[in-house]
């Protein structure tokens, strides 16, 4: 036997009290029954999304969530500004091409946070812009950007703010309405603790207005049949009626827990990766590190794709390497959704073996032991 | 306790040992451990679509597969021929309007199936047609349309075929590349006997190749990276890990068994649900009723609504009502995928119970016993 640990970002570890909900009987979905189901769940995802809107669910990935909010709040032709910082920023690059959206790139290196003056600069040098399209965690890079500060920005515009939390929403406090954060999309299998296969977008009155008016077209993801099903707590295609099990039951946990409390966990355990990253003579890749996922760059010498498949294939960890040009360059350790205390020590030390099989020079021991006695404090 | 029993046409009800495959611990998807398992799902789902074309996995319900045909495969302005018979072949106009493809309808009375004949008129008088959407059993009205006949017309023009065989593939026989079928579309959530929450599309090398120059714009449904990683038995987007893993199992049932079996069983639970209608003085809704659900006329003086809520909610059988302008008029008893012999006595009896309460004159008993008579051949 071999017993595995999953700490990517994402997918993520799930409850096993998550993954039996999903083993209970189908249930037909157009039944006062199944309407109960959803109506949990949507009262749930409000309390974790931190707003008052309608919260969507879709049978999709992330990135279908993310498609929703380009078709149903823009026409070909319409003005962005699409923020750039890593493989996930490129992704609202990509959605707006393929939709006929024009856009204003900000670049943003890997590893950096945008800077919301030049996203005010940006919108002042766009008249007309209807939407900005940011990244709250850059999962490719470990970058958590200053979503609070990018609604401040838009907030005395005509624009919305479309922020992409695929990575962070329920891990790193993003407060949707007290912030203004129009639309926030996410996916099941990162911080809400299910397996892929759901995604999430909520949608402030202001984005609403603009759906109803967008020219791009669009079916499956619509957003205005699945808003007039949304009321009668339906949907407009057959949900992913056994995934909702699982989703009623993480809510549940995470709303048991708290979102603050859940907020400062993650807190606890990414302070706690990022001590033992130190203490092993490592460095940081993220200026601003995400409490959801550390970044960590390979130190020179060390194979980085060795280090991800060794720890994976021989230790039974899995984290993840880097995307596109940053491949085997860093790697990244997820502390999101289903995480805990004990997980640390596992990846550290499943890290700190790895390591000094690839050769790398440091003391055996030291990242364990900074990440303990971080996680004592 | 309740016991209960889902015949409805989707959701339909899934072996216990597809759900608790689906509760194993999530894995990542970019690794070799996943591939072998996706290589398996893609190998077992060509046995099942009768095809050696690639079959396609998405994370989202048969309408988003029936979203990526229309995508991939035209350019706005192009020419189609769209079938109606129902509210799904409805959904492929909707899908062309949304798009702003142009279509020529054939509107076929509910309860009829096409005439290949008047599909071959449509063609001739739709010069540069792209495209033929069909359906093959039509959900909402229980009728088969003859599949095999229709590629025979469009065998000798530049028109793919393109079929929604959301409620028949794995149930009834439809031999893609037999017959040369272009493109078959199809939801997890029926015969395949797995939860709403996947779809699947094969596509023919004509398909293909109208996907390289369609001019729809597209992202998340987009065939051209889906088969590029398809090559590598890997996904554009993170697939729904837990459901492939609920996929390979079912997979392997249905190959088990056998395809020619798995057809001989759904022609032999269809016959004897047919049986019974009979003996109980029922009418059949359609004309040439599809081998996996059953759809029978209200009989007069019977509240529809009330006949199928009762079945549900006092006797713990659920069945579908109708839909659009026939809602009341007919109820529809699938037995479709996982459904064996003992499942049509099952819902006779519910039925038969409900049928009486309602006022119903008819000799109780006697629906099950055609049932029973038919199945012990």
């Amino acid at each position: 036997m071999k017993k595995r640990y999953i700490l990517s970002p994402g997918p993520t570890s799930v409850p096993s009290e998550v993954l039996l909900a999903q083993a209970a009987p189908v249930m037909h979905h157009r039944t006062p029954q199944f309407a109960e189901i959803a109506k949990e769940c949507f009262e749930g995802l409000k309390k974790v999304f931190l707003t008052e809107s309608p919260v969507l669910i879709f049978a999709s990935s992330g990135t279908g969530a993310m498609e929703s909010a380009v078709v149903n709040l823009l026409s070909p032709g319409d003005k962005t500004i699409v923020i750039r910082s890593g493989k996930f920023g490129e992704r609202w690059g990509e959605l707006c091409e393929a939709y006929g959206v024009g856009f204003t790139p900000i670049d943003v290196e890997w590893g950096k946070a945008v800077k919301p003056a030049d996203v005010a600069a940006a919108l002042k040098k766009t008249p007309g812009a209807k939407a900005v399209f940011a990244t709250h965690c850059e999962t490719s890079t470990g970058v958590l950007h200053p979503v609070k500060e990018l609604a401040a920005v838009t907030a005395g515009t005509d624009a919305v703010l479309v922020v992409d939390a695929v990575s962070s929403l329920g891990g790193v406090p993003l407060r949707t309405d007290e912030w203004g954060v129009d639309v926030v999309v996410t996916g099941s299998q990162k911080a809400i603790m299910l397996p892929p296969g759901l995604a999430f977008a909520s949608i402030s009155e202001k984005a609403k207005k603009l759906s109803e008016s967008a020219k791009c077209p669009r079916y499956y993801f619509d957003w205005r049949p699945a808003l007039k099903s949304y009321a009668k707590n339906d949907f407009a295609w057959t949900p992913a009626v056994n995934m909702m099990f699982g989703l009623r039951e993480s809510l549940k946990m995470l709303l048991e827990e708290g979102m603050e409390n859940v907020f400062a966990r993650h807190a606890r355990l990414a302070t706690a990766v990022r001590a033992a990253v130190a203490a092993l003579g490592l460095e940081l890749f993220a200026e601003a590190p995400a409490d959801v996922v550390t970044a960590v760059k390979v130190p020179e010498g060390i194979d980085g794709g060795a280090l991800v498949k060794k720890l994976r294939d021989e230790q039974g960890i899995t984290i993840a390497g880097g995307q596109g040009h940053v491949k085997g360059k860093i790697f990244r350790i997820a502390t999101m959704g289903f995480a805990d205390t004990y997980d640390v020590p596992v990846v550290i030390a499943g890290l700190e073996v790895v390591l000094s099989q690839l050769g790398y020079s440091f003391k055996v021991g030291s990242g364990v032991g900074a990440a303990v006695k971080t996680l004592a404090k």
